[in-house]
């Protein structure tokens, strides 16, 4: 452990983690991370086996722990509009704590090797359980009947490209962010519109 | 003119946007190109000067055709409401009608060499419209009393990322999904909402 308790596998994992935000994956050599981590190439491979192995556990460690959150959510008993809101949250708090790794999960998920199958495979059951929540929010005549799939693309790129839009934005709390995007996704900007 | 009634050149511009959203910018040659437009390499030059040349053509021409339809819509008389669906009617026609060339504005704006700086400036101005438009909408009770920042980036990356996901959508019509996802993202999806 070093002075911020971080083991060196950890600190190694998060320096990969803006080296391939910065540079894209493909271009970060081993030899780049040796460096951003002042240790020798060869004693890198004693903490890791690959730049393959840091991507898994990137991506696969974030996509599960969304598949986590999603599945609490699902199995609570809330209805479907605080289900809504605490998906925002979900992203919202796994950004701000993760903003590197979330745009390794957005821009190199394609780099996976074999764990390619195992994250999307994560992500078509995360989607499905995103629409099933809304259309039987639907059902109960909780959300508006709007076809489900267009809600789901729109709350889900949103949410998907938060870590572009948090970094600039670091005066927002998450309490408030979480509320106020979950109202404008929810509730629209309408100010007068009539329920219907 | 070919028989589609293309001119040479529009024909390489468009086969070019289809090689940049499969293989990306970077990764694309001129000898790419000539064999995909099966000319030679030498005769491609009598059409175009370089492969920045193509970049420029599909990157600017599409953000012109954004800040065209901005100012169209930003001058004109109708009320907020009637403004942001308006915006979001120009995303979707835009995206529709040149969904590759989207891939490559959001994907490879950054390979721009000599226009980046005009590209920013279009966006930039484009991103400040939007926001006053919001913010007067706010101003006439229009529009809840949300941040007009949120607003807009929840808007605007839903629109940004249209071409994703609509070569999916073929069966959707460009007014319907216009329609649909403009009562989405303005008047939000929950059924119950009272007006405040």
């Amino acid at each position: 452990m070093n002075t911020t308790g971080q083991t060196r596998k950890e600190e190694i994992i998060i320096t990969a983690t803006k080296l391939f935000k910065e540079k894209g994956y493909s271009a970060v050599t081993m030899r780049d991370l040796a460096k951003a981590v002042n240790i020798r190439a060869a004693s890198l491979y004693n903490h890791i086996d690959s730049k393959q192995d840091i991507l898994k556990t990137i991506i696969i460690s974030l996509a599960e722990e969304f598949t986590r959150g999603m599945e609490t959510i699902k199995s609570s008993e809330a209805v479907t509009i605080d289900k809504l809101r605490a998906i925002v949250a979900l992203h919202v708090n796994i950004t701000i704590q993760n903003t590197y790794g979330m745009a390794s999960l957005n821009n190199d998920w394609m780099h996976l090797e074999d764990q390619l199958e195992h994250y999307l495979a994560l992500r078509k059951t995360y989607e499905q359980d995103f629409i099933e929540i809304i259309q039987s929010g639907i059902d109960a005549q909780e959300i508006r009947n709007a076809n489900p799939e267009i809600i789901m693309f729109s709350i889900l790129t949103t949410l998907r490209s938060l870590y572009l839009w948090l970094p600039k934005k670091e005066d927002l709390n998450r309490q408030e962010l979480a509320k106020n995007l979950g109202d404008v996704l929810i509730n629209g900007i309408n100010h007068h519109r009539t329920t219907d």
